[in-house]
């Protein structure tokens, strides 16, 4: 896959051997991630929100009421800066000002657009469902057309993309290795704990697969 | 603890029942999250950066080195949007579109200031050091005045802040209830898997009780 040009407004500055720009490291983390965080200006003032999305393509899908302050600003042609972060590892140094968190994230900006016409509605709907919870939309109650009506989906393209990765172990002063405190990784991920089944779920009806086996991450 | 005060900007509008202005919600889920998203508007776009923080009393503190722009630029008096999201399940309804995810979030705004004095730095960095891992400050070999002096420090007031919470079980239309499809929640949380201890750590060194016994969330 091609990269995504280097611009005044991707460059990863602080760090610059932590930034990318390949899509497929980009395409990754948004990917595996669940949530985003959506930042506009409004009223003079930044504003940011936490959505949840899914990629299809070279887009990122937003969906919501009508009436979301958030999906209006971009139906009406906003700026958008798209923000997934992944936390992988704390990172637990010798000395306390080297403490780190291992991390990947992606920053993009684009203007979106209403995806109004009914087949790439429903599939953006799809998009966002599978990629929440891979292998449920075809095993729930279908969508009507007056409830794909009623909800807003909004595109925005992926453009001038980066991603900002630390990944690696623990940098001590040379003169700390020695001193007498733990260092190392503490990895931490977004793990499912049981399932809680609804109230009012007929008894007979199994737990699917895809809840059971749960996972984000690695879906590569 | 006081209220904030319902204002234009911190109001939340769609689904006004999931929101919460009482400062004991709002500062239970800014203590219990890892990062922050921190929202600037930078030459006229928006721009969402994610930032490892610490609440101290009625502020936030962020650290980074001197060059960050995001820093500097709060330095230099601009608006932050600041937003801390925890995701807590997945919501699993019988029909597509009534999926959902219950979350907690916190939004506010405020312009910051560097923090400069020397003991009050150091202590901002023992806040943010104790809120990623309580207990780790005393632990780990102190700062020099030369770490303290190059490392940057802002400090944002908790204004206009509000919490949007979605919890509970999932909603379906009453006559979806009775279609043979498993509803329920898949509980998320950012869990820790084994320590990995550094490649040049001293094998009589143990790993401490608050490494071993990490978590995040129930912190009251």
């Amino acid at each position: 896959m091609t990269d995504f040009p280097i611009l005044p407004k991707n460059k990863i500055k602080r760090k610059p051997d932590r930034g990318h720009y390949d899509k497929e490291t980009i395409y990754q983390i948004l990917d595996e991630g669940l949530i985003c965080h959506v930042g506009l200006i409004q009223d003079n003032s930044p504003l940011v929100i936490p959505m949840n999305y899914a990629r299809q393509g070279d887009t990122i899908l937003l969906h919501g009421a009508p009436g979301s302050r958030l999906l209006q600003a971009i139906k009406n042609g906003a700026e958008a800066c798209v923000t997934v972060t992944l936390v992988d590892d704390l990172v637990l140094a010798r000395s306390v000002l080297h403490h780190s968190m291992n991390y990947r994230s992606v920053v993009f900006f684009g203007r979106g657009t209403l995806v109004e016409e009914y087949n790439q509605k429903k599939e953006a709907f799809k998009t966002i469902v599978d990629h929440i919870i891979p292998g449920r939309w075809d095993d729930a109650r279908q969508p009507s057309d007056k409830e794909i009506k009623q909800t807003y989906v909004v595109a925005i393209p992926i453009n001038e993309a980066s991603a900002k990765i630390r990944g690696g172990p623990v940098v001590d002063e040379e003169e700390d290795y020695a001193l007498p405190v733990w260092a190392g990784l503490l990895p931490l991920g977004l793990n499912p704990a049981e399932p809680v089944s609804d109230e009012r779920l007929d008894k007979n009806i199994q737990l699917p697969a895809y809840i059971k086996n749960y996972t984000r991450g690695n879906k590569t």
